[in-house]
């Protein structure tokens, strides 16, 4: 098989000395995720040529679906208000909701506008769910069955459907309100004798989730029971729409990017291939709400300036407590994250953990505390500074372990990120804590020492 | 619906009291996934009890698949060997393969001995297979057709197989050889006269992925391809097994932790419901090379020691360098390792990943430089200090930005796991280099103004 590389430099070859026909047919061959990388080696007029290809090929909008979101809007760039329209009116209505999202403000008006009126409508129905729900990560497309029809029937009605149906794992019954009774895996229709009705080859109850559930909780239903699809009802139990596992997928990788993006202060748009000026712009708050608390660290710092200058030592000692109470608070945040984003504290629970992380910070601390004053006499020679190391590596470790766990463990029980924000705060207080504690034990013992 | 905590209270009184029958039916409304929760709040006893309760509904097996793997060493000390053996036999071979290195060492051989032979010998062949392989996640169970078959000679062979017919979603076509010639979506066959051969059925050339391939591979192919099932071939095309999207999504939600893991230096044994102890045992060599690497900045710093008691606002202004460099550092080093993860590098490059995020760190590094001089000038008063400050940013965080970048990079070119490692890597190259750049700075500038 040709390699990416191989296959982008024939493509450009190929566009550029005008040979359309082979573009189009090399393009052809590849599958649309495929076909996405290419895109982004390509020069703005290429691209142009490369969609206007795709485009006759009806496969613009599933190339499109397969690229980064992020990377969008430079697509857009190359590509008129009417073509984008076209392109997009194809898409499931969970990936045109996407997509619009990544339309330049001042072109989606015009854009939308030239959509056709009935997916306008679709769009705007939509938009009505809250940001990542399920209502937003649906399709409305689904076969809704009568309980008494009867297996055959069922199997005509995906017939009638026609090349869609290979989309379709189960079918859902539904009553006169369109409320879910049951679920048949189109698998039990294959098994089933053609006339029994479907009612008696339904599960019933299936599991499901509501429109405005949040679509972390979704993808949790769909790891924890294994599904394939799942679905969504709104609150009087009536079939709205499902969610495939393609898409659960999608939400997993999202979550999981997220909760690591938010841990370093990361937004989600601050991607590998964003330009340099988006990340410079995304990261620069955060950078400057961090600079303060580096300040903060430093104005604690600031306060044992008469003792550092007694001891110099001191200072060649400060990176030490602080990078390990950093470290251990980090430690302890990410056991945390993960397990909240996992549901994991149904195996355990927040107050259990928050003491683990406690005790394993002290066991830490201690061990390494000693390692440490050891270190620290052996170079330097003085017994105080040996105690202060020891004694404020413990407390430090102890500290933030506990406080690695508390945080996020706190903002979940807020219902916030339990990810965002956390390892600012974090990494704050173990830094402000290390150092206090650290030049605060030294300033009491040298205060001693010079009073005995 | 009962919430968990009340289930689990429920449950322990019924145990408790003795009234098995109504614990028993208590277990046997619940899904799998709902009842393995419940364990870890159990005694050694109950769990005991409800294991046997489960066991005569047959359904052991699949709670213990629900639980966290790091979970069973607990759950297995409750149990005798030969309960094991017989509940771990019901298992697919892929879970068989993951829960036997579970069972604590001193009791796997007696464990294993007590398998009926078939499964012994197939779990020895599956163990041939590399770590994190295809091979490993796989399950043996699927039906392969003649391609000369009719659609109703298929569908009779599902038929055929009766209850585990549920989790069949695709057939596979294979020739006398058993290579691979094609795959049947299960709902093509619905569609199709029942006459129709299958080799008129099926996809042609379907992906799939040769044994060795690791399971991040695996997981990128169903996530690029949005498949539902994957067919697991040798070199010779034969067909041996199929990965299925559940246990997909289990790899996806593994990697994430262990990239998540790798990256705070923490091991994937080290989960929130572990004992204090192991998570010490886990956490300390790796705190303990922290440690290492916290004394050789320690040692940067001493190497100043004369500057510093010259003017020791230095030592208050340090951990802002260092903290700075060391978050623009991570900020780096994940976005590249989410990159590296979702394949995402195929819509930039390495080189291009890497100067991007030098550029970044350079002008983040002018703008919280320019603002840390600032507020060094007015708090402090000294031009030097201000100077070295804003220098020492730049560079720092310029260096950070390439860091963070390239040592994933690097351990990735060298075939190793870039999280793994690279954290560390990266904190102590930063914090070593923050302190050696601004300390560096300030000893040139105040010797130049010394001997001016």
């Amino acid at each position: 098989m040709a390699t990416p590389e191989f296959t982008a430099r024939t493509l450009r070859r190929l566009l550029n000395s005008g040979v359309l026909s082979r573009a189009e047919r090399l393009l052809a061959k590849m599958p649309p995720a495929d076909v996405a990388p290419l895109l982004s080696d390509l020069t703005q007029d290429e691209i142009r040529t490369v969609i206007e290809l795709l485009f006759r090929q009806r496969r613009a909008a599933r190339v499109l679906r397969e690229l980064p979101l992020e990377m969008l809007p430079q697509i857009f760039e190359a590509i008129t208000d009417q073509r984008i329209a076209e392109v997009i009116a194809r898409l499931e209505i969970d990936d045109l909701l996407e997509l619009v999202e990544f339309i330049p403000e001042e072109r989606r008006g015009e854009v939308l506008a030239r959509l056709p009126a009935p997916r306008r409508e679709e769009l705007m129905k939509a938009e009505l769910y809250p940001e990542s729900s399920a209502g937003r990560v649906m399709t409305t497309r689904f076969v809704a069955l009568d309980e008494k029809m009867t297996a055959q029937e069922a199997i005509d009605s995906i017939r009638s459907i026609g090349e869609e149906n290979e989309s379709i794992l189960y079918l859902y019954v539904v009553d006169e309100q369109r409320a879910l009774r049951g679920v048949v895996p189109i698998r039990r229709l294959v098994a089933a004798p053609p006339g029994r009705p479907v009612g008696q080859l339904m599960i019933r109850e299936p599991v499901c989730v509501q429109a405005d559930a949040h679509q972390e909780e979704v993808a949790d239903v769909v790891r924890r029971y294994d599904l394939l699809a799942v679905p969504v009802v709104d609150v009087d139990n009536r079939m709205l729409g499902v969610i495939t596992v393609d898409d659960v997928i999608d939400v997993i990788t999202e979550e999981a990017t997220q909760d690591m993006y938010h841990l370093a202060g990361l937004s989600e748009e601050d991607r590998v291939f964003s330009p340099a000026h988006t990340s410079i712009r995304k990261r620069l708050p955060w950078m400057l709400i961090n600079l303060a608390t580096c300040f903060l660290a430093a104005w604690v710092v600031g306060l044992f300036e008469r003792t550092i200058e007694q001891v110099v030592a001191l200072a060649v000692f400060m990176p030490v407590v602080a990078g390990m109470a950093g470290n251990g608070g980090t430690q302890s945040l990410t056991v945390i994250t993960r397990a909240i984003a996992l549901g994991e504290l149904e195996f355990s629970s927040g107050v259990r953990a928050a003491l683990k992380e406690l005790a394993v910070g002290v066991a830490v601390g201690v061990t390494t505390g000693l390692a440490s004053a050891g270190i620290a006499l052996y170079w330097n020679g003085s017994a105080v500074l040996g105690v202060a190391l020891f004694l404020a590596m413990v407390v430090s470790m102890a500290v933030s372990g506990l406080m690695g766990a508390a945080v996020p463990l706190c903002l979940k029980a807020l219902r916030q990120d339990p990810a965002l924000g956390s390892g600012v705060i974090v990494t704050t207080f173990t830094d402000v804590f290390a150092f206090f504690s650290f030049l605060g034990i030294a300033t009491l013992l040298l205060d001693r020492a010079a009073g005995g």
